[in-house]
């Protein structure tokens, strides 16, 4: 494999979801591959999860890891072609892309989106612009509309979890004090409509995603009914697509609670705030699983650098 | 040994001390204890000590290593059971102390005291909110009222050193243009109780430690005469904890100087700032046992990691 | 080896080049090198290249690696003798170069001129201060006055390309809109008078470098006659030496291009700023060697950590 950067990348999500699951139980045993290979992470912005699962996957294949918080530690990157470079960006996309290729076998990025402007999310300069100059496979750590790492890790979470052939899940919108971006509703979406499951989002009006990533997808405004007789529920805040980066609303109505949760195991990508997003009683209760989704988090991450070292 | 927290965790300081001096002699000799396990070292404050000294025990014993700046990197944490987290912070130690432990075998956390709220200080909420939640043992790397580290390192510089069978220790107070924490100075004190010496503090009024840790303790206000036929002076500055956080007087016939430091060994954690805390002819001179004590952090952290790394 | 504080540092540097060169062909044939031995990479400002290639060139010689970025994870540090230490800096370079060499066995130190006190920037105090106050090896990753470990790849670039015995080597000062150091221009200054090279340094009027270090050196301010059959061009912006750390003239007639370029390889040390110093159709085609410098950091890096470790 040559990339990862979004969940399109993998040819057959039934078989990395088995893979994953069964690397789980001997996560060493793949050591010689990463055998004097080495991944770069790249951090534009904050990370927890990503940062140490992401690291403790390379440890898990033998690989050499060097971290680097571009923003703080790097110079300013340059995106657009044929600018004159006399303002504030230092180093070319271009350079800075080649340049990282030679020190490492693959580099790994995390890039979120600004909210500001809609077309320059979109075009992903940061994760884009590593994949069209990088020589070395480039792995998204979440970029503006992407969060595939994480959609893989929810993969294997609802592999381990379910008990009906298809599931109902459904993906609920939370209320939030700060505009949040879309990526990881985006990939969690994208992996839906791969899956074997019975798929609804629910979301206030003016909250809707992408079209196009949503197309075919059951939308209900009405959250009580998105909720009845679910298995699993996603939930996780987003900012308005329609009106770009815009807090619409904080109506606390939205937020999850143990009895809308009914008898369906809950799923959050985390970081989340609590009785804002979702009551204490659940993340504390037996019904939570996003510890489990931080901890495949690992194996997610895992098997990706996997299939791309056996190509290297 | 499940956790370091304070200095209560150790079980026989004499074995430890005695271990950590055989262990400098051929510090990778326990290489395969840590052989494909992962300590993970998170900083809410600045470090250079203790950030080298337990990477490099930590590589001494094989570990695998992550090190991230908490508060550069990842989430402002929420600490607070109940809240509703509609402001400034992003993720709760519950999830977060659960989310790393799925990581790492190991965390050590350094996260100073604030100064501003004595309660909330006492209450420890970073170190233990990771004690409380992680799954993993929780060492400590400087807390809000200790520096176990530190510490131990003290005791071992002190074995190494004394001639005596009881040799008399001063801890003195020393001016300082910041308010300093206490955690230094608590956890010398803690040390100094549990040791065969004879122990005397001394320090200006108003510069009284928490009286709970000092129980037991000679306090001397003459700084002349607590120091007389001294064999080792452990120099320190820290602000009040009576008047909390604030700084009473930067009187500099407090500093340390040869003449007063006699025929005594000097000690200091460092950083130190010269000529306001202690002279440059003691730093400079060869009484002076601040380098050792500073090489000695590499075999405390190490000590310490390998208890843990026994019990797992 | 003891140090890698300038060129000067090089006892002969046809024998680095063709050592470096082949080294290349299979970097880790010294892994055993650097077993059970540790380097420390102390950065006081930003980094891309220097921190990827020295880690890189440190992994492939089995060197364990501890990456700080002193100025925001550890103290402010104090370099005058005698200072009564009660303002800004908290610990004095005697201390932390004493203490940093308690737990590694080289240390590699960037610190840039601050580029507002000729003074202060030629004594060079970060690093001669470690140098002078670290009892293990020191490398310099740039410091005010010279970058080495750039000028070192310089020169093995400059060996696999060059096609004559005495190729013509064109240093040509470039435009720019901030005040950069003249570290890379001085090393490269140096380089060139260790090779067989006719070598020409251009620039306007007011950019002299150093005159101690250009000492010898044709310097003709017709930037056009400079280039006239020039082999290889060297581009660079540094800002006024005279009038210290000022930025004179943006001239955009400076800045390089195909036109001028001739038949001639073009070179830089990146960052560079694309249509300021020189236009995209260079660093697109096939004539610039900049990624290939890029690529060298490591082997010049891994040359002078063999060199050293060899003597450890």
């Amino acid at each position: 494999m040559k990339q990862y950067l979004s969940i399109n990348d993998i040819d057959s999500l039934p078989n990395w979801v088995d893979e994953a699951i069964s690397l789980k139980k001997n996560p060493c045993q793949f050591q010689q591959l990463g055998k004097g290979k080495t991944i770069c992470l790249l951090f534009f912005n904050n990370s927890l999860r990503t940062r140490l699962s992401t690291q403790k996957a390379a440890m898990n294949l033998g690989l050499q890891i060097m971290v680097m918080n571009f923003g703080n530690e790097g110079w300013a990157l340059e995106f657009e072609d044929g600018t004159i470079m006399d303002q504030g960006t230092s180093e070319h996309i271009k350079e800075a892309a080649q340049v990282v290729s030679q020190y490492c076998d693959i580099v790994a990025i995390r890039a979120f989106a600004k909210l500001e402007d809609k077309v320059k999310d979109e075009a992903e300069e940061v994760l884009n612009g590593f994949a069209k100059h990088a020589s070395i496979p480039v792995v998204n750590m979440e970029s503006s509309t992407a969060h595939p790492l994480q959609a893989l890790a929810d993969a294997i979470t609802l592999g381990e979890h379910k008990t009906e052939s298809k599931p109902k899940v459904v993906l609920s919108w939370a209320p939030h004090p700060k505009a949040l971006p879309h990526a990881v509703a985006n990939s969690f979406v994208q992996l839906m409509k791969r899956q074997e499951v019975e798929f609804i989002i629910t979301h206030p009006k003016g909250y809707e995603l992408n079209p196009e990533i949503t197309e075919n997808c059951q939308i209900e405004y009405n959250q009580e009914k998105a909720l009845e007789n679910a298995d699993f529920v996603y939930v996780k805040n987003w900012c308005s697509y329609s009106d770009y980066g815009k807090v619409l609303t904080q109506d606390s109505s939205w937020m999850m609670t143990v009895k809308k949760l009914g008898k369906a195991k809950f799923m959050h990508c985390l970081p989340v705030r609590r009785n804002v997003v979702v009551e204490d009683a659940i993340l504390d209760g037996n019904q939570s699983l996003v510890i489990e989704q931080a901890n495949n988090r690992t194996y997610s991450a895992q098997i990706v650098l996997k299939k791309i070292l056996e190509t290297l």
